[in-house]
């Protein structure tokens, strides 16, 4: 298996979370080989879209037996990088921080908050989860002494291109950004956005 | 301006509600006219991009002057038929159930919470933010009743499923899902996912 970070269009990559997604609930339910056809029932993108994304990476799947599903989903792992765990900082300790410290399907799926950090006072040295919570002005020597190299922004609009800011002077090379506005940064830092508004947006277009 | 769902594609209409996102960000700093060129810089497609996006709606923006931040903003709003508020129904009463809850971003955007369920008999008749927890039991009905199109499933993904098929029993047709599972849903029936985890595994392949 080879592959380039040149060569493969953006798109393809952000269908491959999904592909490992759809395998990893298979290879859970027990089950040992898939189809690009099942696949392409469970994520609603037609077969040969699947199997031309996944032959950017190699040759996964045998003509008639289709593809194991405990291979696939490490070869994926590997590809993305996530057959280990990220640390992560999180920026933000709001009911939305909250919500995501407790969350606890980050683990399994390549991802561990290391740290959390706000600017309030009134919530800086409380505990969420077991993490006490840091102040913000030692989010970038943190984040440097520490590595981290991802970095989850749960904080209001007006103070995140700051917030930002700091975490790619602190090394931070990949931003999962919550807050609803768009971040200026370097092209090497990857940003990518969760806006639950504009995907509500984009479906009532269709209402 | 004219415009048929069946023409523009789905890609479009999803970068709609960043260019919204973003003319509002511009209003509310007092500005009256953009460019394609400042656009491009705020959100990061290029300028050709989006002139050809927004030609799909009409003749917006005149050769040398621009676009008027006001009249573009209306115009998106009315595209994506945010310009009036809708209700939607809230599943899922947890840690993220209730910091979507306490969000303050949605009225602004073309939407609100009219109600929220959940399945644990210890969280259905407590308050949350202004709204009392209803029982799950009363979902397919209450959403009919209420005449309520959209919904947000922040339940466990294995609960997921279960509660797609309820509101869509009860006439919903758009759903947000917090779930990290695909959801089998009519093609009638828009799903946008929110999955941050999908999110960070596309960018860990670039690290």
């Amino acid at each position: 298996m080879s592959h380039s970070n040149n060569h493969v269009p953006a798109i393809v990559i952000g269908r491959l979370p999904l592909y490992l997604r759809a395998l990893t609930q298979l290879a859970s339910d027990g089950r040992h080989v898939t189809s690009s056809q099942e696949l392409s029932e469970k994520l609603g993108f037609s077969s040969a879209q699947i199997r031309k994304d996944l032959s950017y990476f190699g040759e996964f799947g045998k003509q008639g037996t289709g593809y194991e599903i405990e291979l696939l989903e490490q070869a994926l792992k590997e590809i993305l990088q996530v057959h280990h765990v990220w640390d992560m900082a999180l920026v933000g300790a709001g009911d939305l921080g909250r919500a995501l410290a407790n969350y606890n399907g980050f683990e399994a799926r390549g991802f561990r908050i290391a740290c959390i950090f706000d600017s309030a006072s009134s919530k800086v040295g409380t505990l969420i989860n077991h993490w006490r919570v840091l102040p913000m002005d030692a989010l970038r020597e943190s984040v440097r002494a520490r590595k981290i190299y991802l970095a989850i922004i749960a904080v209001p609009a007006i103070a995140a291109q700051q917030v930002a800011d700091e975490l790619v002077e602190g090394g931070v090379r990949a931003i999962l950004n919550y807050a609803p506005t768009t971040l200026s940064v370097p092209p090497r830092v990857k940003v990518f956005h969760i806006d639950p508004v504009a995907g509500l947006q984009s479906m009532t277009y269709y209402l």
